[in-house]
């Protein structure tokens, strides 16, 4: 047992997708989210700018005595792990290893996609962690990056009926329709905010996985094994962000399914 | 508070450096160390072969009920820890980050030596990582398979008086010497009990990093940040080896300074 906080962190409001699931999976659990809205996207900068802030958010975090940190960054999960296992003696769970175990046990074809940011694809990490955990040698990995859909997530176009949103989809997705996957990683946590819009395009073929949900799913299991739960009734949830709070707090409630009224945080770089 | 044991596993007996530095760090723990002596050397095998052996090593030691696992093996480290993380819900301290880390901090000329088994070598994992870690950019490595240091040790070729020993790190280590870094890694458990050999050929120049210690060192960190040590007086000591105990048994003590009296264990393939 152990009452310390878990704190999540993501670039911006993607996150909260697994902040979602982790509230759904562990309603005893302190939990504090922070979005580095300020310095989104993440997807289209240099490694070494992804590590300084990964180091930031990290450092934020361990600051505020947390026992766990799941990154919800693809970008960070695919650039900078090592970094920050490294610097901080805290149990992390990544958007990498989990949800790409659910891909390989997933697919039936073996045809698996994997849609992310700019500096995600370049990282070749999903790619490198998906054949690692395919034992039978017989995975097909199409990667592309998406960065426009990130765009459309941050201003508010996800919605299939919105033609802004259709349009985002069509032509970042065209690629992975003609590879025909039956498994799709939604490898940045934005993505799973434009699932209805992605399905329209995509039809019902591809099962997609969002790699949020799967992390958060890992990170439970991972704290029931060590013993690190928290008991003692409904925990508390804090979000925090380094953009405004009023405009997060709004844009919040549509990946949590509930009000929050965020606070203002800047960590410090490195 | 978790009076649960560690695991540690390796190819065979290099690992027991990282075993005697955990002995050495955290007496109040139980520990149980797995040397994988009949299919040792991991280091010329191919990647699935070591993948399915590195998840034999770490099922057999979650099945003795580990609170967490240290991989002692830098072939494994290199080339399949995404796929430990993702199957089992355990502590992992791989012989990666942590040593990486102390490679970069210890660094003044930026430029650092690795010397390590040919699969780990070919995985590129230690190269990654000392990048990653290095935000300054100035880092310049230089990565070197050794495989005939694994074989002198293994044949008990350690000393700098023995002929065959100072032959093998002649041969293996001159690129590394012409390359003169200020700090060399050696990322294959085995090179600590030659390092006498490489101190004789390379000078008093290179600071040598031995992976193990590095790695039980974090471990310990990790347990303590988390509060999962155990506390109740000397902890016990588990030595299992898939080879012949009596003669595993005899060169353990050469690596741990104390004798002991290793069991008969075989896992299953994955």
């Amino acid at each position: 047992m152990d009452n310390r906080p878990i704190g999540v962190f993501d670039s911006g409001l993607g996150g909260l997708t697994a902040m979602r699931t982790l509230e759904r999976l562990l309603p005893e659990e302190n939990l504090i989210y922070f979005g580095d809205s300020r310095n989104a996207p993440y997807g289209t900068r240099t490694v070494e700018e992804i590590r300084a802030l990964g180091l930031a958010n990290a450092g934020f975090l361990a600051g505020q005595g947390v026992k766990a940190i799941l990154v919800a960054c693809g970008t960070v999960s695919s650039n900078a792990m090592e970094l920050l296992r490294a610097r901080f003696p805290l149990l992390f769970v990544s958007v990498l290893e989990a949800p790409c175990a659910e891909a390989v046990q997933s697919t039936r074809t073996g045809r698996v996609a994997v849609a992310a940011t700019e500096a995600t694809i370049k990282a070749g990490a999903f790619d490198r962690c998906l054949r690692e955990l395919d034992a039978s040698g017989r995975l097909t990995v199409f990667s592309k990056a998406c960065q426009s859909l990130v765009r459309a997530v941050e201003a508010g176009h996800t919605r299939p009926e919105d033609p802004e949103a259709a349009r985002a989809v069509a032509a970042e997705l065209a690629p992975i329709r003609d590879f025909a996957p039956d498994t799709l990683l939604l490898a940045c946590t934005h993505f799973p905010l434009m699932e209805d819009a992605i399905r329209a395009y995509l039809g019902d073929g591809p099962r997609l996985i969002s790699v949020g949900d799967a992390a958060a799913a890992a990170l439970s299991a991972q704290l029931r094994t060590l013993g690190l739960e928290r008991r003692g009734g409904p925990g508390w949830r804090r979000y925090c962000t380094s953009g405004e709070p009023e405009t997060f707090s709004r844009l919040a409630a549509g990946f949590l399914g509930h009000t929050i009224t965020a606070e203002r945080q800047v960590p410090q770089d490195g």
